[in-house]
Parts: C-alpha cells; sequence; structure tokens
C-alpha cells in the first residue's frame, strides 16, 4: 500500500511562519474512483498567495482550514487515470497541495502540458507566474513603446517576466529589489534598464534619477511604502496593474494604504487589481508566446529550487524575507523516475 | 474710472481659511487692448479644488501665488469686447478669480452659453460640476442598469448630480452625506434610494444594509475613511472614480491612503482619477443633455448662494464643514442688470 506524506496547516502563523504552525502525516493513497485520476508531485510552487491562504485574510480563494493540507500549486506526474481528461504519463500543473499525492477529476482546476515539458517551466514562466506577468502588463498596463514600466520584487518569479516582456515591448525596464546583488541580477542577467535598491536610503532620488520620463506603468508585487513612491512619480494616464503586496501578507493589523493615491486624480491614472486565473482560457495562447520569447533567448528564467516535503513551510517565509531568486520551487519526487 | 475690487492670497491658510490669509484692493479696470474683452463677474462658483490652489499641494492646475487674485470660476457677462470670440451681452464661465471684473481673451479658458441661460446654472448642473458628474459615472464609472452606484457628498453640488444620473440610467443609488437632514434631502428631494449619514457610529453596518449587492461603482468626493470602507464593499469588477478629496484638502500632513486598496486585487477592482476638463470637447454635448433631463423633470438643481466678494473666503470653508447644500455660489453683482 502506497502512503501519502501530507503537511496540514496546525494553527495559523503569526508574521512568519514557523515549524510549529505544522504537523504531517501519512494517510494510504485511496482507491480510484470512477472520474478520478492519481496525479504524484514532482514540485511545488511556491507563491506569495499562500501566506495569505494561511490566514483569514480575504482572498480570491477561501483560507485553508485548520487541519487541511495546505493549499500550493503543483506539477504532478498522471499514475493512474479512471478519467477522460487525465492520460497515464501526462504533465499537468495542479492545485494539489503540500502532499507527495492528489487526486484530480475532470472538475479539477488543471492544466496539461506536453511530456517533453520542463516540469518546473509549467509553474513558473510558462505557468500560472508567466501568465500573471503578462496579464498585468499587456492587459491592465498596455505598454506602449518608449514607456517606462516600473517592477517591484523584480528578482521574483513574476518581476522578472514582467520587466523582459517589457523590454521585448520596447518599453524602458526599470526594477526595484531588496539587496545590491539582486539589482545586478536584473539588470546583468534579465537586461532591465535599471534597478534600485529600495532598502537605500536614497531611494525616492533613485527611483527619480532611474525614471526621467516619470512613470508609464507600475507592476506592483509588494505594496507598502514602494506602492507609495511610485504613486508619486506617475507619468500623466499612468497605469498601476495591482498584483499582489508582499509587504503587507505576514502583518499583524493591515498597514496604512498609500497616501499619494490622491495623485491618481492629477495625473488621470488608474490603478487595477487583476488575477491572472480570470483569463483562463488564454492560457495557452499566452504560453505559447511565453515559450517562443524562451526559445528566441528574449526570457531568462531563473529558480531556486529546495528538496523535500519538509522545507515547504521555511520556503515561503523566503519570499518574504528575500532570499529567493526567481521562481521558487520545492522539489518533491524526482521527475525523471 | 471704473473700479475693479479684488480679493488676494496673503499667506497660505492652514486648515480651515481665515481672514488673515486674505487681502483686498481696487485697482482701476484696465483699458482693453486689441484681442480683449472685459468680463463682469455675477456669480463665483465655490468649489474644493480652490482650496488645494491656496495650497503648495500638486494639482492640475498650479498654486495661487501670494499676492495673486485668488482663482475660481465665475460667470461674467461681456461688457465690451475687442476680440471675435466674446460679443457684448454674451453670458460666459470663465476662470475670473475673486474679482469683480476680468479679462478675457481668444486664448481665455471659458464657454459661452445663450443669453438665456440661468447663469448660475453654467457654474453648477449645467457648467463644470454636472460636466464632472457625468465624466465620473458615465465615462470611468459605466454604469449598467440594475448596478449599484454609491456617492459621497451626495447633497453637495457634484454627488447630488451624479445620483441623478445613476437613477436615470437604472441603477440603485446610495449617498452618503454628513448629516441626517442631508440624507433626508437626498432621498426624499433627490430621489436616492438610500442615504447613509458618515458620522453614525454605525456606518459600516449601515453602508452594508443599503447596498446588499455589493458596490459597483463608488464616486468619491471625500477620500478618507469614507472611501476606505467603500473599498472594502466593493463588488466583482467594481469601478472607483476618484473625484476629489475633500476629507484631505485641509490636512497639515497626507493621512494615510485607504488600506483597503488591496481589495482591488480580490475583486478585480479598478480606481481611476479623471477630471472633467479632460473632456472639454464634449462639454455642449454632456451640458445638452443634462439640460433636457432638467427640463424633464429628471433632474433636480438645488444651490446655496452667499452675496458678496467678501463672502468668498468663508464660502470655501462651507464646503468643508458641510454648511452647503448643492452648488456654493457667491453672487457678485446683480445678473439682472
Amino acid at each position: 500500500m502506497t502512503m501519502n506524506r501530507r503537511i496540514l496547516l496546525a494553527k495559523r502563523p503569526d508574521g512568519l511562519a514557523t515549524e510549529a504552525d505544522f504537523r504531517s502525516d501519512e494517510q494510504p493513497v485511496p482507491e480510484l474512483e470512477e472520474g478520478e485520476a492519481l496525479l504524484q508531485t514532482l514540485y511545488l510552487g511556491i507563491d506569495p498567495t499562500i501566506r495569505t491562504w494561511l490566514s483569514t485574510a480575504k482572498s480570491y480563494l477561501p483560507p485553508v482550514e485548520i487541519g487541511e493540507v495546505v493549499r500550493s500549486a503543483g506539477v504532478c506526474r498522471v499514475l493512474e487515470s479512471k478519467c477522460e481528461r487525465f492520460q497515464v504519463g501526462d504533465l499537468v500543473t495542479h492545485l494539489c497541495g503540500w502532499q507527495e499525492y492528489s487526486i484530480g477529476t475532470d472538475k479539477s482546476f488543471a492544466a496539461t502540458f506536453p511530456a517533453s515539458t520542463n516540469p518546473r517551466h509549467t509553474l513558473g514562466v510558462l505557468g500560472s507566474t508567466g501568465v500573471a506577468a503578462y496579464v498585468g502588463l499587456m492587459y491592465v498596463g498596455q505598454p506602449k513603446e518608449g514607456e517606462t514600466v516600473l517592477v517591484s520584487a523584480a528578482a521574483g518569479a513574476t518581476g522578472s517576466i514582467v520587466g523582459q516582456i517589457a523590454k521585448i515591448k520596447g518599453c524602458r525596464a526599470v526594477g526595484i529589489a531588496g539587496s545590491d546583488e539582486k539589482c545586478r541580477h536584473v539588470v546583468e542577467n534579465l537586461g532591465f534598464d535599471a534597478c534600485i535598491n529600495y532598502k537605500d536610503d536614497g531611494f525616492r532620488e533613485a527611483l527619480k534619477a532611474a525614471c526621467p520620463d516619470r512613470i508609464d506603468i507600475y507592476f506592483d508585487n509588494v505594496g507598502g511604502s514602494v506602492l507609495n513612491e511610485a504613486l508619486g512619480r506617475l507619468n500623466m494616464g499612468a497605469r498601476i496593474a495591482l498584483c499582489g503586496a508582499i509587504s503587507v501578507y505576514n502583518a499583524d493589523k493591515k498597514p496604512p494604504g498609500p497616501a499619494n493615491y490622491l495623485n491618481l486624480i492629477t495625473v488621470r491614472g488608474t490603478m487595477q487589481g487583476f488575477n491572472g486565473m480570470d483569463h483562463w482560457g488564454k492560457h495557452p495562447e499566452i504560453s505559447a508566446e511565453l515559450a517562443k520569447w524562451m526559445d528566441e533567448g528574449k526570457i531568462r528564467n531563473y529558480e531556486t529550487i529546495l528538496d523535500g516535503l519538509d522545507e515547504a513551510w521555511r520556503s515561503v517565509n523566503m519570499l518574504f524575507t528575500g532570499e529567493n531568486v526567481g521562481k521558487l520551487l520545492v522539489r518533491i519526487a524526482d521527475p525523471s523516475m
């Protein structure tokens, strides 16, 4: 009998997650019923949104309940199937959770990729991360050649792709990151025109210098004071695409909002929230375009990979302490086996 | 020789304006040069934006400098003309400032109305106030039948028109105002479906009860905590039209922004600043539609009128202390003479 090791939410984290917030167990993998498929988790994708699901904060999905498997996207291999949708050997992204095996059905929120695809790319650049970058920049931001695109968390999974698409579209790409080392990476490896360390005292002046024609599009992953500074430096008709707010997800109490929102009136600007999932029907088309850009060497993909289920909670913290570069993944099983 | 009495900015107000912030003088009305017209001020339109011009805050127009005539819209009669644009007897709205006479040129930001128009309407419902209401609701909000439209400062000049247009468009119109008396006026005289007093302790619960299907469009005139509460009660795909922020214009330091802005991500909402002036070319068409609705009795117009130049600074305060209902005007000369 195959056993399924799982990580369950034991209590809601207060600030950064700790080991005591989780517990693990092992359950026999259930027999498949008609309409089900057995999926083996290869990699978990670790996204900031997981932290919001561990709290009771309102989000686009309900909180994970105490005692439930922690919700998470992952890439899985289909091991057995009693449903039409999944064929044995398929590579699928799925909200599989922090466990070794999960059950897929015809109704699962899952996407199938050719078995030849790099399984890690299905979670990152060709998966929901790449789609979020594309949707936020292209649909909300609507970049025009020569415009200035500012991106926070620019060394992260989403931000790194946003800036590279902005370059493809003929824009000036300016990143914001949390260390000089990351800023170098963003400029030297990802090809941004500039990148600013938001922890530096002279941040406001550096932002001004890096955006001499002001900001036409700001893709926001962090919220807080960085969003506020960006609001203070907008060009006429600027668009802000709200993707997330890493800086506040761990906060006990909701921090104050951006006082500079009033500048939206002065510049006739727009601030718009979005979710890549709303454009599910467009995912195949968008990821085909991203794959083409990767093949042409126009988008470079970076990853930080940890090993084993027990690393999952620790990896979530890395998103907030700024330890990862690129897509953050936890390897659960060897994809070559 | 005709003398022109003027009110000049003596120093920048700290909070509400005081008499000491202004001084008056009299200057001879200058001889007209070629290309100029002499305009006599009939009414001044007192708008919250005047308060921002008295500060050094960034706005869509530069601050009024110390010693300058206070900037203000007004409706004027053309007394003499040496330019093609203005004919003697014309009724024009003009940024005439707080003075009895001003000079118009072909380049003036002015609009001409038929001499039969009620001169007060050219500043209010048929002028920039009505246009701001129309542009914010129709262009930014894009109301659909059955949607819920929330409007702050609902008893004020702009808000009262927003809600009445919302009703014409088949929406549920919910107002927010600062006294029970105003709330009664908004429901009984303006025909809103509901109106809530934001000073009441149970404001959040009352907002929930008045917007059972949540908020599809919020037209914001006030900012601050009211904006924050509205952000917390949005429907999916909601639109916020940012017109102004009465609650902060008098503030010494910029108050914190709306912490609930994050909800824009959850509901995929949009918050957009606008300025009716950007749609200058549409003004004749928009005011013709508003005039038709007035003739049909679908839009009712209310005004608060003070008399004399010396009341101008005091009237600005009334916008922030909530003493006016409808369009606030200062009569400078008898329009019938």
